[in-house]
């Protein structure tokens, strides 16, 4: 099976890269290096079944030449701007690498008959939500243009799953973790203390809490989720047990470093930034239904993340 | 209280218009005359407190220097494509006539401090569903291009009302029906009629069954929940009572034109085209919270509809 992964340069597409690689899948893996790095995919370089090309989606030209030079048998789309505090600071941010690309990439797929695809989704499509959210609850009301972007690229998924014969999974992340990371709290922190580790700043009260997955994980609940799903649109929340403060968070980056005296600063918000969700939790019966066994705990998975990356000498 | 007022050369636009006069508001009303028609504002030409400017919302520009022009104090924005099964045979008719025309009037919006957002959406939002669908059901799947872009619209709508401090309605309609109605099946049956009074062809067999509301009622509730919505994101579905089947509303069209052979001739496929709903009803309990009383049955709505069309010589 011959398979096009985008964002492949990035955190979690790296990941997958190497998980597809090892199940014996052809990947045509592309990046536009914009929050992905080479680094990440070094140890695939020269690996017969692995190919890399710098390619930009939005691109039309060259992502149709992509899909034309290769006949694919599906498409892994994880390209996304990962930055969710930025995206609010400019519109076209997510509208453009979140939804136009993935409109393009599905257009791609139409056009040449490529007829299954998997889209790297997320909670925020919800908004600020109240007890454990289930895939087919509603209000979908997003408070980032990240999450809004995201919902617009599911709403256009649906149409091709419904109505152009496309098979579509859709898997909602939780806040993933582990060697790679690029954003989130276990990355900002494990930065700001290497660069002086005797304060760390934090953005909010520091009380948001989240349910982190290592990112192994979620790659085992992506493949559980692309290899057992019928029908032709399927979404499913990923995650592990519980969830974690920020305040754990960083209490455990900075029993890490081990410094005595770091002064943790919090501030007074309840969120990190505008759009942030102070608190969330997935019900991931769903993908348990499909034999999906969560094993880590939340609090686990960032303390797994954190032994790796200093192991990986960040 | 001066409103910019979007599509008001459209079917529900101009009877919008209508109503905001009516109540002593000051118009600005915009259209770029693609599916509305200047006919549908000649009893509105001249009035001290209307306004018409032809302009196409993707006009940035354009649309800049109407909002620096003028001050508004609300936007109501109905522009969009209404032609659903067109929308389906180009990605981009509904992309950019729904969802990037809606996001461009919030930025226009944001960059010039309006606070005040009405937004006319659709249930094509949902997709295929079963029972009577309330303003917080998921999942939300759409199937046709049109409902895609509605959705995508409505999740930018979220953010701007979440995060950047504008007061949103949005009212998911129902079909529509009255005088000046430009598609769907009253307009298609009297036009082909008008054409061919011996031979209806009906698109599907005619058991879609939808819920209409006259367009009177219609801005009736949309008024209400303008009026009394409190809260940054208000959402409300609006129907009359009850559905009516395609095949009933082809039987009160060839009844008005009272010609004793008409042969009707339905499709087979239990949809009119690719992504229309074979059938859908609404929950409007939260309309009717706010003091709505829904007043025609559907078939009712149909029946003055067809009469009113008539009446005006279509």
């Amino acid at each position: 099976m011959r398979v096009l992964l985008t964002g492949a340069a990035g955190f979690i597409g790296s990941h997958l890269c190497d998980r597809l690689i090892e199940r014996g899948l052809e990947i045509y893996a592309i990046d536009n290096l914009h929050f992905g790095t080479l680094q990440n995919l070094v140890q695939l370089t020269g690996h017969p079944a692995f190919r890399f090309e710098n390619i930009d989606i939005l691109n039309r030209d060259k992502l149709n030449a992509v899909f034309i030079r290769s006949r694919f048998d599906a498409v892994f789309h994880l390209a996304a701007n990962s930055d969710i505090a930025a995206g609010n600071l400019d519109v076209n941010l997510d509208l453009n690498l979140n939804y136009l690309a993935t409109v393009a990439v599905l257009e791609a797929m139409r056009n040449c008959g490529v007829k299954r695809f998997f889209f790297a989704s997320t909670s925020a499509v919800f908004g600020e939500f109240e007890g454990a959210i289930s895939e087919n609850d509603g209000p979908l009301q997003p408070s980032s243009f990240y999450g809004a972007s995201k919902l617009a690229a599911e709403a256009y998924i649906s149409v091709y799953a419904h109505t152009f014969g496309i098979t579509a999974v859709i898997l909602r992340f939780p806040n993933v973790v582990g060697e790679r990371v690029t954003h989130g709290a276990v990355h900002d922190f494990v930065h700001a203390l290497k660069a002086d580790p005797k304060r760390l700043k934090v953005l909010g009260n520091g009380h948001q809490t989240k349910p982190y997955m290592y990112v192994a994980d979620l790659v085992d609940a992506l493949m559980l989720a692309w290899e057992r799903s019928a029908g032709s649109l399927s979404v499913y929340h990923a995650a592990g047990i519980g969830e974690t403060s920020v305040r754990e968070v960083a209490d455990i980056v900075v029993a890490k470093f081990g410094e005595v005296d770091t002064r943790i600063e919090y501030g007074k918000r309840d969120r990190g930034w505008s759009g942030d969700v102070p608190r969330f939790t997935y019900n991931t019966a769903r993908l348990q239904a499909l034999g999906w066994k969560p094993r880590l705990h939340s609090t686990e998975a960032v303390r797994l993340a954190v032994d790796r990356i200093f192991s990986n000498g960040f």
